[in-house]
């Protein structure tokens, strides 16, 4: 919050060097999660722009979710939640920039990771957890919970790879799961399908309470085949 | 465009309403990059909120990078490039939400894909390309042209992948990268470990040019094992 920018500049560039001087505020700070900001008119005088440039520069960083405004409240540094990927990989399939097909493979290739990594680092606790996702899933019987319980099986397993940013990725598939899951399901007319689900469902929980992290990585696959053959079939 | 937004909810409640319109007028319309979107004023007078909540609306889709709005030209769908990962993942980093070594083990998992589809579907110039890249980095002699063609390196391999997805997501370690790459190659001392790390970079070439995927992906995950292993050593 040194250097001052020059108001002769055009608007647009104004609001992304407000923006900039929040960010390197919060990067040279060591600022955390919860962590207050200097108010919006603070940060105008040092930096020497109007107040409406500065309110857009904290309008961009809530959207992007940086900072956390809430009404009335001191603005926050904001936490991760897979909101921001989730938006822009939405905007980017409803616009056909990106297939769902190109959105499921992405999908896949991080869940084979996540579940390779769940077997290698599982508490029994979280081993239970992913084991009861996968049987919540086999005795769910409507649209509601069948989609609930599947969207916490694969959360679950991604939280428990240890790693913060594949569980965001994952997390951020949310909303187009809730549209994809009920669709996969519907394919599976016969019982026999609906069990071959449940089962590779259930291999992938197994493989990760034996903490065999290549078996666990063929059994997310195997899903993955299978989930994408009944997406795309319908 | 329908309904009306009452001016009686939080202004925070109706900006996000007013953001949402624009999003579902998007879809609705199958609107694509580049097509042009109504006024500001047109969105706020259809849907009874006021001129500076729909700028916010607009200022925090422009954040997002779903619409691309400039000085004075009429708003238009913005194109998905990587920027809005980028910033979030940046932002995780800088908070501690993230560490370093989760993000380098997220791109480890996703170009030891690319590097698979890569060598699936690149045609002879693309392959050729990749090879020029990997032969780019073998005569560079300062930081930033090595650091220019690791890039390039990537990123060729990420686009030739055909998924459009993929190549966003790498592309939006470009900026970390840049820090990366000069402290990789800054610990590669020798001749020696300089010409390891090239005949990592070109066996990922040479797989792709043979067409050959699974030796495609095992050259990356060795190439990132050393990367990982030069980084987290300094």
């Amino acid at each position: 919050m040194r250097g001052l920018i020059a108001e002769a500049a055009p608007r647009g560039s104004l609001v992304d060097r407000a923006t900039e001087a929040v960010r390197t505020h919060i990067a040279v700070n060591g600022l955390k999660v919860g962590d207050p900001l200097p108010a919006e008119g603070r940060f105008a005088e040092e930096l020497g722009v109007s107040r409406p440039v500065m309110r857009e520069a904290f309008g961009a960083l809530a959207a992007l979710r940086m900072i956390d405004v809430g009404n009335g409240r001191r603005a926050r540094v904001g936490a991760i939640d897979g909101s921001v990927m989730a938006a822009s990989i939405g905007h980017a399939v409803s616009t056909a920039q990106v297939s769902l097909a190109d959105v499921w493979d992405v999908r896949r290739t991080l869940e084979m990771r996540t579940a390779e990594l769940a077997a290698q680092r599982r508490s029994d606790l979280q081993a239970d957890a992913i084991l009861r996702a996968a049987n919540e899933l086999a005795i769910s019987r409507d649209e509601h919970t069948t989609t609930a319980a599947d969207t916490a099986f694969h959360q679950t397993i991604a939280l428990v790879s240890g790693n913060p940013l594949f569980f965001q990725i994952v997390r951020s598939f949310e909303q187009m799961m809730a549209v994809a899951i009920p669709k996969a399901w519907s394919a599976r007319q016969t019982d026999e399908a609906r069990a071959e689900t449940l089962a590779l469902h259930r291999e992938v929980a197994l493989a990760i309470a034996d903490q065999d992290g290549s078996r666990a990585r063929t059994a997310m696959d195997r899903h993955f085949d299978r989930s994408i053959d009944d997406i795309f079939a319908t």
